[in-house]
């Protein structure tokens, strides 16, 4: 998915602080995570050595976990889930397994009903955290809590999306949003709208691959992505489709880009159309599995 | 966990009409959900056939995704993760098989970090669904969005926990509360702090059992579930503790009671010590399986 090329210039960039990328807010959250992290008595094991991130240092664990978020008030009176339903026909990355459940027992007769749970970290509506793709950066159970509760942005190109699936959200795109709603709120997610969702009544149709195995659905383009991370603030991307890139990437500019910047990405997202475009606050219940590279996610927006 | 006799008068009730808990809740957030369902084109499969709950009508898809909180506005000063790290060594209800994580790839040398997971769905904080212990009622993936956004009720029994693990919250600590905070909300979501995960340090102590295998800590008394279901307004419970009961309960008179009223409890709920009693709205990202019974949740609460 990825070179050893360009992973390397990513991990050249952070050892040596060249990247242009805002380092501050990698580390800012990873010292308040941590602290959260320490208060839950994680405990690396064995089985997860090859994949632990070594340098995500724990804070002190005197640091509170209460996370300040200091926006006031958070208007409530709507709420829409963001969230698909994860099953076995849900779409998933060519390759991967899907989602699986084998139920251990029903109310009748076993008096109570439970289900086995297996499947692949980026399965249905899930968050990638920066380690998904850099060596050595923080894992979800480690992103900062308060980087979850964030104002949404909503960038719509399902007009463009319907005629061209290769298509992807540009920097136009978001000056043309700011045109319409005004400057992009300090700590916003900012999300790719493009009307996607409606292939999932048939999930090859949502994977799009051509006969040469190549993917073609929306995504943000690595260009919309640094602008977001250079000139604005924001606290991560997210897609209705399988990818923050567009599908036919070959380069993954975009995971890399957002990712190396500490930022997280929700790809797989539900009902962005029925949000507004601004003044929404989206809700992000990552998943907190230790050592994750993301998972399967619950998010909702409160308008 | 429960015998068939009490499961049986638990559906006796539910089929008659008789049940002293409230159906209208249950009914009402079903169809809501049913709708969201439908949206996301989750699709029953053969393994999941004898688990389907098969009470459980979907909404026109007419119906609106667009739930009311009507709230107004949340304060969104502070925020607390309640959600513990889950891991292979987190303590899980006795004889379940623990939290697993297979590495599939890392970032050097193949590009990019993913794991494959596997566990029982009731492990580390999750959610119990209705249909955990109530044949036919809604699974997790069905429950009404809106009652995950609520009031949040800390009932503090942490210094009688100390010397007592059998003990459990009663009407009497709820009205101790009201005295202190004013009426519970509506809608409200209550959780019991009894100290308990101050034990995680140690996970053999978390679950408590004695040597006759019977675990002790504390829960909510089945007296104290019935008066909040009959005499108050609430969409769950939530305890710091590995179930809603006390650990040495035989009968699961609050799981049941909670459970067949269509409310939802959490287990294993972190830092509910670091929240305000009163005040604090929690946000409940709960699982969203097809079928769940319940899941790994990630919730906050803002204050």
């Amino acid at each position: 998915m990825c070179s050893p090329e360009i992973v390397q210039r990513v991990h050249d960039q952070i050892r040596t602080g060249s990247s242009r990328y805002d380092r501050r807010h990698l580390l800012r959250g990873t010292a308040a995570a941590g602290a959260i992290a320490a208060m839950n008595v994680a405990t690396p094991r064995g089985v997860f050595a090859q994949a632990t991130p070594a340098a995500t240092p724990l804070a002190s664990p005197a640091a509170s976990p209460v996370a300040s978020l200091g926006v006031g008030t958070i208007p409530a009176n709507s709420i829409v889930d963001m969230t698909h339903v994860m099953s076995p026909t849900f779409p998933v990355w060519p390759g991967n397994e899907p989602f699986a459940m084998e139920t251990l027992s029903t109310v009748v007769p076993d008096g109570f009903y439970t289900n086995k749970l297996s499947y692949y970290e980026h399965t249905c509506t899930h968050l990638d955290a920066p380690a998904h793709f850099v060596d050595g950066a923080p894992t979800a159970d480690l992103l900062p809590v308060e980087n979850f509760v964030a104002p949404l942005a909503v960038i719509d190109i399902s007009a463009r999306a319907t005629d061209d699936p290769d298509t992807g959200v540009t920097p136009d795109d978001i000056a043309a949003w700011e045109a319409a709603n005004g400057p992009l709120p300090a700590g916003a997610f900012v999300a790719m709208y493009s009307g996607w969702e409606a292939r999932l009544v048939d999930p090859a149709s949502f994977i799009n691959q051509d006969a040469d195995g190549v993917q073609h659905y929306p995504g943000f383009t690595p260009e919309a992505a640094t602008f977001l991370l250079d000139e604005r603030d924001i606290v991560g991307i997210g897609v209705d489709t399988l990818s923050q890139d567009p599908g036919n990437s070959t380069d993954f500019g975009t995971h890399i880009a957002i990712l190396s910047a500490g930022r997280y990405g929700i790809e797989g997202m539900a009902s962005l159309g029925l949000v507004p475009p601004a003044g929404g606050t989206i809700v992000v219940g990552a998943p907190k599995h230790l050592h994750a590279s993301g998972g399967p996610t619950r998010a909702f927006t409160l308008f």
